[in-house]
């Protein structure tokens, strides 16, 4: 199937090294963090934009799909070679190019991994805020690709508010730079915020510029139980509307605090209806009294528990629970599919509610935590993949849940991706005619439909 | 040439009061902020998305350009009708459609002015950021379409930050909405920002929702002279690296400061190199703490003067000299350029050290001053209209200046737009293939170029 002359090409762009073809080798860039998978036809693992190019070139040529890689983490099915072709991996595109302390600007290759970049800016006083739970293995550029979010996106935003430039292989195998080191740019159409998010179906990600920021002089966090849901959602504008924009505020609903207690055996309040973490930071004098606003307005919100941490240490202590979320879900069932619904903050009781509605009627269990300041809830179902008629229950829960979140105005994801996973729901989303845009950018600058194909939108 | 039929039909559709075709009419919507001009050969004022829609299609039919426009106080020639045709003014659009005070979110027509939207939010304790000089006045879309900032952008972001969802006519009269009110949002190519900034290209915007911060709960600010360019210059890093991050901070050279002192006679530092304005707020003990770092770090960077501002009305008294700049450049030449460069913080300045040399050998008066802390610099040039000898040396020092900015890695325009006036100086700022993807996705979208034709890019 594939040509012998079209992997000498390779090896001789990437070297030999850095082409794979063997079906152990393409076993590994056959999967993602999904339960999906499929096997390229070839892997490539380039080291310059240049060499990005090259493959683009080739790929077009023999009419190969291209499926940008990064680690691999992402939730949507985004990175699986659904229809084969090239994966080229940017895992060895690693350098941190750049940390420019004066303007505050990273300039990065795309296999950077995210927690290591963080970790660097912070020896020089700067901070880069997204930081999806993956962040220890992902990449900039899969972050990148996905938009992905993380906590802190309220004060803080997403992956998309810190990119201010790329360098990007097009379907066409032409490297173009956008954006740049100005904090402040009109120059012509935002090209970089159509990349960001658009899942490797307009080109390769070769070069990241991204923004920083001081990182803040200090924080400090409460941990808050309800017996009422309503009391907990309610909190949140009660301290927004004081003036206090916390850079977390993560919610636990009952299910998930009695299976993160089973776990931790930490004493966790098995009977509340929700648990609040609330983090705030800044210069000392504002943390100070940002914490005595938060906990105040806890009291008062009838909170039955409220504990406040202002050491490094003593945060760990409180934070220890959310933390232990994810391990401890694969204790109550072998599986688990986290959704990802983005929903006016409003809304959040009222979801909550339903999705619990949701679990009773389907027969499985559904732990509920995420971001409630910025109303993007994770739902994660939980279930054993070997059980057939189990996984249609989950396939019925999961469609259930994308109809509760559209239905309040909210959308399918805040931060993980449409990929394959959930574009048969996008009709629930987006009118024809907003996915019909998207489609036409699309065939412009992918006549071919070289790149990634089969993302986002179903096929025409 | 323009049809007895089509103005009945555009009649039918907006009414007959809200069709201007008689020469004094079209005069009024033949200009905007800029020194150029160019005739309509209708306007029309649309009142609902529907109506707009209806008056696209029937330019479809006849061919004709359609120019949007909001209150005409942009900078760049972008709402010139400079191929005639049909103008839309969304003046007649100003219904603030809702103020969600628990999402934090308000859904406005397009025309609303948005220093009325600040002022009805702020009522309800919310806060809308994004502030350009021309905020009485100027309306949200035409913010949206230039994608306005102001001096908040560093803390607070600019227009495009504050845009969570659209509502537009499409080039082909079909009406598309695009986000919404979640806050995090992946679901798609981000179409929302492909509009923001594309300055009326790609459609006519009939909605936009927005979102909302809340109040903080004071501010304080802080007046410094240096003697020393560098010494203003470095302290916004000092400043920014100490943690905290002022909401505003603005520099004016010594010309400027000159300017304004001939114009108010109120004792400013005439022989200052710079003065720098600062602004911080947040809590109340966020801002002692800060005005105490902000006017120490001034002290060891050698301030000449340092004044502190802790109530309002002290602040109104250290603003003054700002707010004049405007008014007093129209004393020393009847004309003036206000230029819009955004360069690397870093480059500030040997950027002011370059225009000043500018000024020199043009023989033109050039005041500079501007967003120091975000890059975003206004050399304003002074000169005589009527003068064509100067007219000339105005645009020598233009290009030179935007030649300074480019070869420092800035860009043209940091919140003004390209429009009419900087698409000759393109090529100086993007490569060719970057412009290329901008067109291709032109294209796609309006294959008539029929939305605003001659705008942004130089036409094929």
């Amino acid at each position: 199937m594939i040509e012998a002359k079209l992997i000498d090409e390779l090896n001789e762009i990437v070297g030999d090294d850095n082409v794979f073809t063997s079906p152990e080798e393409l076993l590994c860039y056959s999967y993602d963090s999904t339960v999906l998978q499929h096997l390229p036809e070839i892997v490539v693992l380039p080291r310059t934009a240049r060499e990005v190019a090259g493959v683009v070139k080739l790929a077009i040529r023999g009419k190969l799909p291209i499926v940008p890689r990064g680690a691999g983490t992402n939730l949507a099915g985004g990175t699986i070679p659904i229809q084969g072709g090239i994966v080229i991996s940017i895992t060895r595109m690693t350098d941190i190019l750049e940390i420019d302390t004066v303007n505050m600007v990273a300039v990065v290759q795309p296999g950077v991994v995210t927690g290591k970049l963080q970790a660097e800016v912070a020896k020089q006083g700067l901070y880069y805020p997204p930081d999806p739970a993956s962040l220890k293995v992902t990449t900039i550029a899969g972050n990148v690709g996905m938009n992905a979010g993380g906590p802190h996106a309220l004060k803080y935003g997403v992956t998309s508010d810190y990119v201010m430039g790329l360098e990007v292989v097009l379907p066409s195998g032409e490297l173009i730079r956008t954006g740049g080191k100005a904090i402040k740019n009109v120059t012509g159409y935002n090209l970089t915020q159509l990349f960001v998010g658009s899942e490797g179906t307009l080109g390769v990600i070769t070069e990241i510029t991204l923004r920083l920021i001081p990182q803040p002089e200090s924080s400090g966090s409460v941990l808050a139980a309800f017996a009422d849901l309503d009391d907990a959602a309610t909190l949140v504008n009660r301290i927004l509307q004081a003036g206090v924009t916390p850079a977390v505020i993560e919610i636990m609903d009952q299910m998930t605090v009695q299976t993160v207690d089973d776990y931790l055996q930490s004493g966790l309040p098995r009977d509340a209806a929700a648990l609040l973490l609330i983090q705030v930071d800044g210069v000392q004098a504002a943390v100070d009294q940002e914490l005595e606003v938060v906990s105040q307005l806890c009291r008062e919100n009838r909170a039955t528990m409220v504990e406040v941490a202002t050491t490094p240490d003593e945060e760990e202590v409180l934070w220890k629970a959310r933390q232990s979320i994810s391990p401890s879900l694969t204790r109550v069932r072998p599986n688990k599919l986290g959704e990802d619904i983005s929903v006016p903050r409003e809304a959040i009781p009222q979801v909550v509610n339903r999705i619990q509605e949701i679990s009773r009627v389907r027969d499985l269990p559904i732990v509920i935590f995420g971001h409630i300041s910025d109303g993007n809830l994770h739902p994660n179902i939980l279930f054993d993949q070997a059980d057939p008629e189990e996984m249609e229950r989950v396939e019925a829960a999961s469609s259930d849940i994308f109809e509760v979140a559209t239905s309040v105005g909210g959308t399918l994801s805040g931060e993980h991706g449409i990929g394959l996973l959930k574009q048969k729901y996008l009709q629930l989303d987006l009118p024809e005619a907003t996915v019909e845009v998207m489609r036409t950018i699309k065939r412009a600058l992918d006549p071919d439909n070289i790149m990634n194909p089969g993302k986002v939108f179903p096929e025409d």
